[in-house]
């Protein structure tokens, strides 16, 4: 088991593990997309790998090459962990609370996904017997996106002397101890301090990144309430500011203190800006107190199951599961306004902080169908890189954007080119997502303003990427997709039809808005190029096999041994060069299969089944971006029992800690691997070229679930059952669609209910030797 | 014109040209493949870039990668800039002799093909107005391998006071101002001082590399002839040594110096016992004396010519280039002695003084027919790497011996796998350089003792590295071949016809030596499994367009747009990112076309023509290394004057600085070229099989040209004229040839004269753009 008590509504560890502290401060990371705190106790140690992070700051280093080569980025960027506003220390009779000594007899926390809080109870006694219990809860406000606020209380068992020290800390030291390229680059000191303040209850303490030039301010107040007499004493310097409060606290008295943080950052701003800005955060947050911020925060998170909540029936862990990878997407993306959602979202520095091509094609569908407005912020950010992507595309010596592999400002930061800058098909993952999201949510104010120029600018790329062969067909060579034990193929399957709904869709977009087409100066013609290489776009086909090819060539190649492989080495990029993975038939994770998810129009159920099937035995699942996606296709083809292990295999991915990195973040694509895998998988939801599709089916164990979603302005229920699926309209005006291929109609007061036919025959199903996902079977209805 | 004087023995720059320094420097290098000195200025100063190299010795560093990969070499080599010898200082009445100051009446250096010496001689008046002659003659003993030496002659107009200093200089400072990939690394203070000695005339300083641990000394000892009396002083101490000789020289009068140096490197000799070597080398040089090694130079020389030389009549700026050529690669090679030929010799510390495949392929083919020794020691030195080879290769995942793309002690040093571990081909080019070389020379106990296990480690390696596909055809998929504008393809043509050639003649081998095969563990079975990968070879083939593929897939890729391209963006790698060059129809270096000169019994004449066209149109010569086999290629098809325009472009890569960047070394490769763009170009030489073969023809403007070759124990003499070509045994036995395709015997004192038959009608054949060869017209015999 994994250390977590199953429960629907909580996420919780009892006792202390100190080896597995670095994991449980991912899971139990509260963020608001804008502020993220790591799941740290609140004395600071025993500790494993401690962070603040805010979104969009980043310390610069230069990327080195042994080989270095033209257009090869120079810069890196690396998420720092910023000053450290959660520390609270304790003394009690001058014995520091520490839970390597002395004894706790109770130790629990949990992470409520209803309060958007963590909370935590301890009952410890001094190495000298004293025992007091400590009770904290801790929230980053979704409400006031500059704020995060920390419940501190204690209760000793007999009169003590309590000193509390409440501390803002830069420049923690941050251990980094492994070499796999998956970690992130170690930094080490890189905020210099630039101001600090401290007077009364309250401090404030400024840095810059050194090299980004970035700036950053940290500020604190505190309300303290104690029974007795109190002596404090604040100061403020350089890297630390701190605030102490010594009091007596009688046999069954108590401590309360209640801190409030402010945190803000900017390349613009000067200090004294800044300073304005945090101590603003922290009038609101006074203003609001405690109480009004859990209130806030509650009416929040309701508005938000309201909108978003899974139900699932027969599998509490599943339930349990679904219910913190949506709590987590939510985090990441909710206040980030304008800033990307990094791979990790803000629980920790794995990726150096950086975003992906994740977050359009597996987080953003989440949360345009449950949090459009998060969805549109983020595509908003990709907007505001539009420029950095049109210089980038120019060193390439290409028209339109390339969106870059990996960045925190836009720029690309990958010093690997076959694995990044050779992977375009992130500009038509952007390209899908914005098309997909005007699609769910109707936004056309979106579309006009930043959408359609992501359109056009991305369809320039594929048109100046690709060039028509001597039959005509137009070819995209030399790219990487989105399985990355291949690279620098040609015609990819997943990266072409992306790019042909790219085309058409910018085409469709500036007949929209012709304006948008003005101002971009899209002529006729360009349009007329664009409709030509999407309908010359080729796919390669493999007709003696009667596969897709997942690039030109590729089933050719010769069959990875996998017999030879032992277990512990997964995941092959560690133990095995890029040479021989890229020349051989082996899968990290979904690549023609994402095509038949996304672009599912473009293959017959046939072809379905069959590259399923082809694929499935070539597929390592070395990336958590594979299992999620392996679940929607495989419940397509009817392998419904083999959609459930996906699924459960997407939804445990962080909890069970399946890829062993957990404690450098959580994986945000793999967490809405387990909404999709539910929702696309066995509710067969589908939008291409915006039909509304259903088709819901049970694996067998499971009694029944449903989600919701919001369709351009109706919230949608639906709930599957073993034998029919009920739709009904929660707000709103009701829609059309369709129920495994028949559309009806569903409108407000009347729900519409519809059976579900037997599955389609799967077929014949197996993965590379020791990579079978985990038979699920449920444990059962817990609750 | 280049500055450099016309003369068919000589090569002779008049005049100084501080901005040409570097240039000339490693034009006047002298080297006998042991130890390497650039051809700097006696007094240290002015100077481009010092250098003084001992083949093998070097530093390493660490590799840095931005993002790392399993299997990536971790270390570095760079060649060293070790102790400088060469330096001897003047004071004319304390005046520096400084050729920046005071007024050079006179000022000449010329590098000598037959007495193997660079002598100068200036007329040098200081700043004051005293005048004095300064001649200066220095060699690198082709004949005692760890010395060289300098004679110094100073002859005053007036009484003067003459001080000499001669000097040993460690960790000179070295510039290095570019970032360009192919300047090498710059490395600052590699030497840490172990020992220092001086006394009487001589001194001694050793040293280590602070990194690799490489230990190396340098010894110096004079002789002085002064008409008066003469105080002498001498002093070592860390990275200096120095004696110093103050003369009172009367008007008429002459100050006489010889120094002589030993060096000697090693990685596991004491520091005394490399001081013992030096100094026996030392004694054996003064026991020589100057005058006996000037002899001995001579000597060894005259046999040099007799069994190299190569005469052009018509054009005697080519025949002066193409000794220049010829001794230059004498001298990277003679005595070498088991360690590597870099791509540069001992002329610079371009590519880190590493060597590549170019080696194999281009100077190799060269030596077995001139000084075949030199080949053999070179094919030991790579025999000697065969453990890191395997190494490499199991690190790989493939079975036998992967060669290094790069390498100074055998082990890979490329931190670019796409351009160097994925180069597979150069495991065949070093098989194809074994079989070559046993071939031309019949050497059967070098076979047995190195050959044949070359061959089998690498026949092992592509039998690992191919599989047989559905139909039987046997495929190499994701390798690099010659054309560094393509990398990770499938089937490379060139590298899957020297991978056939390699299996073949490793079958061949191991029947002809079955010790060897028992000793390997080569079974029939394996045996018969080269034979059937050679036999299905897969060599792609565009059917629509009637030409061979450089690899699959390449003719279905884009055109580059070389209309777009300024004439000043190449080398396009330098203004291009390696993703759109890879993706495109643009080819560096000859590929195919190396394919057919090298396997030219897999074409047929009109594929030869077809291909060469087609590639012509797509190649643009970025890499020095295509010319000369451009040449051969183009004299094959017939396109006589083409030919002679990529010979000459060759022949001329160094003297007329091509490439704008001989100051970091001579192209070893491209010297070759130029013989053979003669040899095997007008020529038509060629030894398929070991069919010794001839085609010899004129281009338009040529009078004739004549060469000599060694083959199978018989020194033959070709002489080509307009209409007929005369074989002429010069010793040996005789042989059976062909010319034009007819089989005739040639032997002792029965010349055959054979006629010339009229070319072949050539293609139609164009450059790309602006990248036409320049039109050779000669500039007519003015011997």
């Amino acid at each position: 088991m994994s250390g977590w008590e199953v429960n629907p509504w909580l996420l919780r560890w009892n006792g202390l593990d100190v080896e597995q502290l670095r994991r449980t401060e991912s899971v139990f990371a509260l963020s608001n997309g804008h502020i993220g705190l790591r799941g740290t106790l609140d004395e600071g140690e025993p500790r494993g790998l401690p962070g603040t992070y805010l979104n969009g700051f980043y310390e610069a280093h230069a990327l080195p090459y042994g080989e270095s080569g033209y257009g090869y980025p120079e810069d890196g960027q690396t998420v720092v962990n910023v000053t450290d506003g959660k520390v609270i220390r304790l003394l009690v009779e001058d014995e520091p609370l520490d839970m390597r000594y002395g004894k706790a007899h109770e130790h629990a926390r949990e992470l409520d996904f209803r309060t958007g809080t963590l909370r935590r109870r301890t009952v410890w006694e001094s190495p000298t017997g004293r025992r007091v219990t400590v009770r904290t809860e801790r929230l980053v406000s979704l409400t006031q996106r500059a704020v995060a606020a920390i419940l501190y209380e204690v209760e000793p068992e007999e009169d003590v002397q309590l000193v509390v020290q409440s501390d803002l800390l830069a420049n923690e030291p941050v251990e980094n101890d492994s070499d796999d390229p998956r970690v992130a680059a170690a930094l080490e000191d890189p905020l210099v301090a630039d101001f600090a303040h401290a007077t009364g209850y309250r401090a404030i303490l400024a840095h810059h990144a050194r090299n980004s030039e970035l700036r950053m301010a940290a500020a604190m107040d505190h309300e303290l309430e104690t029974d007795d007499g109190v002596r404090t004493e604040i100061r403020a310097e350089g890297d630390l500011a701190r605030f102490t409060a010594a009091v007596d606290v009688p046999a069954g008295g108590r401590l309360r203190l209640v801190k409030y943080l402010g945190y803000g950052w900017s390349a613009q701003r000067s200090v004294p800006a800044l300073r304005a800005q945090v101590e603003a955060a922290l009038a609101g947050a006074r203003q609001t107190g405690w109480d009004g911020l859990l209130a806030e925060q509650r009416r929040f998170l309701d508005e938000f199951w309201e909108a978003a909540d899974v139900e699932v029936r027969g599998d509490d862990e599943l339930q349990q599961a679904v219910r913190f990878a949506l709590f987590h997407i939510m985090q990441a993306a909710v206040r980030g306004e304008t800033r990307a959602i990094p791979g990790k979202g803000l629980t920790g520095p794995g990726y150096d902080g950086h975003a992906f091509w994740d977050t359009e094609m597996f987080v953003l569908p989440v949360l345009a169908c449950t949090v459009p407005e998060a969805a549109r912020d983020a595509l908003r950010w990709r907007h505001s890189t539009l420029d950095k992507a049109r210089e980038r595309a120019a060193v390439l010596g290409q028209a339109g954007a390339a969106f870059p592999w990996r960045s925190i400002n836009g720029a690309e930061c990958s010093a690997y080119w076959p694995a990044g800058t050779a992977a375009f098909h992130v500009s038509g993952d952007v390209a899908h997502a914005v098309a997909r999201y005007v699609s769910v949510t109707g936004d056309l104010a979106f579309e006009r303003e930043h959408g359609a120029e992501i359109l056009v600018e991305t369809a320039r790329l594929w048109a100046s990427l690709g060039h028509h062969d001597q039959h005509g067909g137009f070819r995209i060579d030399g790219v990487t997709g989105p399985d990355e034990y291949s690279a620098v193929m040609d015609n990819n399957v997943y990266t072409n039809l992306l790019a042909q709904e790219n085309l058409r869709n910018a085409a469709e977009a500036v007949e929209r808005h012709p304006a948008v087409a003005e101002r971009l100066e899209v002529t006729p013609a360009e349009v007329e190029g664009w409709r030509r290489a999407a309908d010359g776009m080729l796919v390669p086909f493999d007709d003696l096999l009667g596969v897709h090819e997942q690039a030109e060539g590729f089933t050719s190649h010769a069959a990875w041994d996998f017999e030879r492989v032992d277990p512990d080495e997964y995941p092959l990029m560690l133990n095995y060069p890029y040479f021989d993975l890229y020349r051989k038939q082996v899968v990290k994770q979904a690549d023609l299969v994402l095509a038949m998810h996304v672009r599912g129009d473009a293959f017959t159920p046939e072809q379905k089944a069959r590259n399923f099937a082809y694929y499935e035995a070539r597929t390592v699942r070395d990336s958590s971006l594979s299992a999620g996606t392996q679940a929607v296709l495989a419940a397509e083809v009817g392998a419904l029992q083999l959609a459930y292990d996906y699924l459960s295999e997407a939804a445990f991915t962080d909890l069970h800690d399946l890829h062993r990195n957990v404690h450098n973040g959580l994986h945000m694509a793999s967490l809405a691997g387990a909404w999709t895998g539910l929702v696309a998988g066995f509710g067969g939801m589908r939008d291409h070229s915006g039909e509304l599709a259903f088709a819901p089916r049970l694996p067998p164990g499971l009694q029944g679930f449903s989600f919701r979603l919001t369709y351009r302005g109706t919230r949608l229920a639906v709930e599957v059952a073993p034998d029919q699926a009920t739709y009904r309209v929660l707000s709103g005006d009701g829609l059309d669609a369709s129920h495994h291929g028949e559309r009806f109609t569903v409108k407000p007061g009347e729900p519409v209910a519809l059976s579900i036919p037997d599955p389609p025959q799967p077929p014949e199903v197996r993965q590379p030797h020791n990579r079978a996902p985990v038979r699920r079977t449920p444990p059962g209805n817990q609750g």
